[in-house]
């Protein structure tokens, strides 16, 4: 099954977005078997928008539209729809009272520009869209498809999960594919790849292997196709079984599994909590944790200590210590780990401190040099990373590498 | 001048990379007053790569190709260009002494397969790519521009900087494009078209308005285009200095200014600092302020109280205002905002305390109700906010609101 895709709307042709939709929609129709032929992003108007619906169906058997449904007049996509397949628009009440809904929890007033949204195509099956105001909208012509779904990427996600990809999935039954994807943390692409290479080129021709990296975790995506579901399940479990022999530490979790929940997990499993002394993270350790429903009943809270005051009051590092060696040292990150422990009150603790940058590197400490302590019952321990000279990646490694040194412990001390 | 962008290969098609080539590409042919018209990612066929330049051609004056180029057999691009222009391959001796002066700097080997990078079709003109081995193509046919370059982001960035667009700014001096991005939050989409009616509908002809929302913020994008640039900069200017009267505490800042970055700049100005208790938001408001560069500047720290233990412990909340009214109250806001303020020895603080979901919520405080209170020199100011039912936007409206509200108090003790 061949699928294209077209983006609409000029935030994309100016550069002031990149697209991220067409790259997270490529991998979910990859997941199910459908391929891209092409992706094309174009302006929001109606005879740029009829002559890329007439190109893409000569190519594709499914046309995914996203954007140009808002609720502001710069929006015609729906309209020019309507048109291109000689239809008219009528009242969807279920969406209407949906709209209606949204607003009357955010105690806002609505406005008829808002009611207009529930104007559909008399043509088109319509895809609730439980996110938001602007409903999925699923054509059939020709026996090509066109699904069209807003572009604000949370409302396009849910609509792809809980209609699009499951209707698309069911339109097939030739082949069957089973994916399995592995989470992996702590170690880098290159390295992994070395390591896995005598592995993967020894995969049965049917089993496909995509490393999807980002940073600090990278994913491992097996993809197996052919005509026997049990004999595809059977041979990926098979392989799954040889990998974590291979790579056992660095394996996390699998499918969409969060660092932070399986670590929470663990925690929850013997009744322990977490708490967090951050500086260089500045938050997003604890953003991480707290952005899994449920982690109240494993996380005490954090300080985040930015400046040493904080960390002297509130966390007791030693002012001397401080002093001597400097926030980003091994001294310090301990101290951080071991105070916030007692702080909060929690059996285990998690402590950062480095440069993230762009300034305030020196040359015995540059950009990119943390220190990372993990605190339990038995031991704190404490390590040193170099990592980049970028800020945000930076923040984002050492608060993944800090969560895997706790998921760590935590399996040592099973 | 309408330029489109074609990007070649499988890596975006099956989502393993996003296209922010595209953007930085959309945005520097911006500046020079280039208007993309299409932006199309295909596949390394030839049947596929002729089918895009002969659409392309037919709506845009240049047409900019990434991709394809590289030393291994999967690119195709060159062969296909040189039979699509009718050419052939000849030597291009500049380049095949580049090609082995980057192998003799990197100490390797070099192979016939390098050697072959060399090799260009006749009748393009060579744009010498002295970041990498495979050279930009620029060719002329039928008053179409076609420039082929790697898709590899610095080489790409390279050749356009380097060669690209200097050559393209100087063969257009006919049509001018100012752009203007206005920062807004704290209000609805809809709320905001309506707000705006009456003068969008007066924009002169040759201003196009452009709404851009993300939970919490919506960006407003002013696109003038014209011949005479100084008339363009004043009517932009113009058209801005009514929208800040129709609008004046909703905008944040413009162009890609971040709301925590705006927010820091009012404390700075004053010399003071900032301390955050996060309860519901668990610790994303850390983390924005914390993204921006030079933050410990007005940033002390934040205390993520996600136990009420932490709440009465670190922030001296009452246990019986916790007993009485609740986490998710006025009074134990406030008292978080005027604890954290003490606690951390700072004149202005942040704190929230709501409901994220999905679980937790009552008949009288449901998914999405919160608190938010900032508290200043002068004043502590708390407010109740119904957001939605999704626990990830709920944590990042609580966030922008809270900072918003930071921003409008020290608006008003200026």
């Amino acid at each position: 099954m061949q699928a294209e895709i077209i983006t609409i709307g000029d935030e994309i042709l100016i550069g002031q977005i990149v697209d991220t939709n067409s790259a997270w929609m490529a991998t979910e129709l990859n997941s199910i078997g459908v391929n891209i032929a092409q992706i094309t992003s174009i302006s929001d108007t109606p005879e740029h928008l009829v002559e890329a619906l007439n190109n893409a169906r000569k190519r594709a058997d499914v046309v995914l539209i996203t954007g140009g449904l808002g609720p502001t007049k710069d929006d015609r996509t729906k309209k020019v729809l309507t048109e291109y397949f000689g239809s008219e628009l009528i009242l969807h009440e279920p969406t209407l009272q949906n709209v209606i809904e949204m607003f009357r929890l955010r105690g806002l007033d609505i406005i008829q520009l808002n009611k207009d949204q529930a104007l559909v195509p008399k043509c088109c099956q319509v895809l609730l869209n439980k996110q938001g105001t602007a409903p999925g909208m699923w054509f059939e012509d020709d026996n090509v498809v066109f699904v069209s779904m807003p572009g604000v990427p949370f409302e396009m996600k849910y609509l792809m999960t809980e209609h699009v990809l499951p209707r698309l999935a069911a339109m097939r039954n030739d082949l069957h594919i089973v994916h399995r994807t592995i989470q992996t943390v702590g170690i880098s692409e290159s390295f992994l790849a070395r390591t896995l290479e005598t592995w993967e080129d020894n995969l049965p021709e049917y089993i496909h292997l995509a490393y999807l990296p980002s940073p600090g975790i990278i994913r491992l995506r097996l993809s197996a196709f052919g005509p026997d579901a049990t004999v595809l399940e059977n041979e990926v479990n098979a392989q799954v079984e040889k990998l974590q022999t291979i790579i056992p530490d660095a394996i996390y979790g699998y499918g969409n599994d969060k660092l932070s929940d399986v670590t929470g997990n663990l925690l929850k499993a013997i009744n322990a909590k977490v708490s967090v002394a951050e500086s260089c993270t500045g938050g997003l350790i604890s953003h991480l944790i707290t952005s899994v429903p449920g982690s109240s009943k494993w996380f005490k809270g954090a300080v985040v200590a930015y400046s040493n005051e904080v960390k002297s009051n509130l966390l007791q590092v030693s002012e001397s210590s401080l002093c001597e060696f400097g926030a980003v040292s091994e001294s310090v990150v301990r101290q951080m780990a071991e105070g916030v422990k007692i702080a909060l009150n929690s059996e285990y603790s998690i402590a950062t401190s480095g440069v993230a940058g762009p300034d305030g590197g020196t040359p015995e400490k540059p950009v990119g040099t943390v220190w990372i302590a993990v605190s339990g019952p038995k031991e704190t321990v404490a390590k040193c990373f170099t990592f980049s000279n970028n800020r945000e990646r930076n923040i984002e490694r050492t608060s993944l590498t800090a969560l895997d040194m706790l998921r760590l412990m935590l399996l040592q001390n099973q």
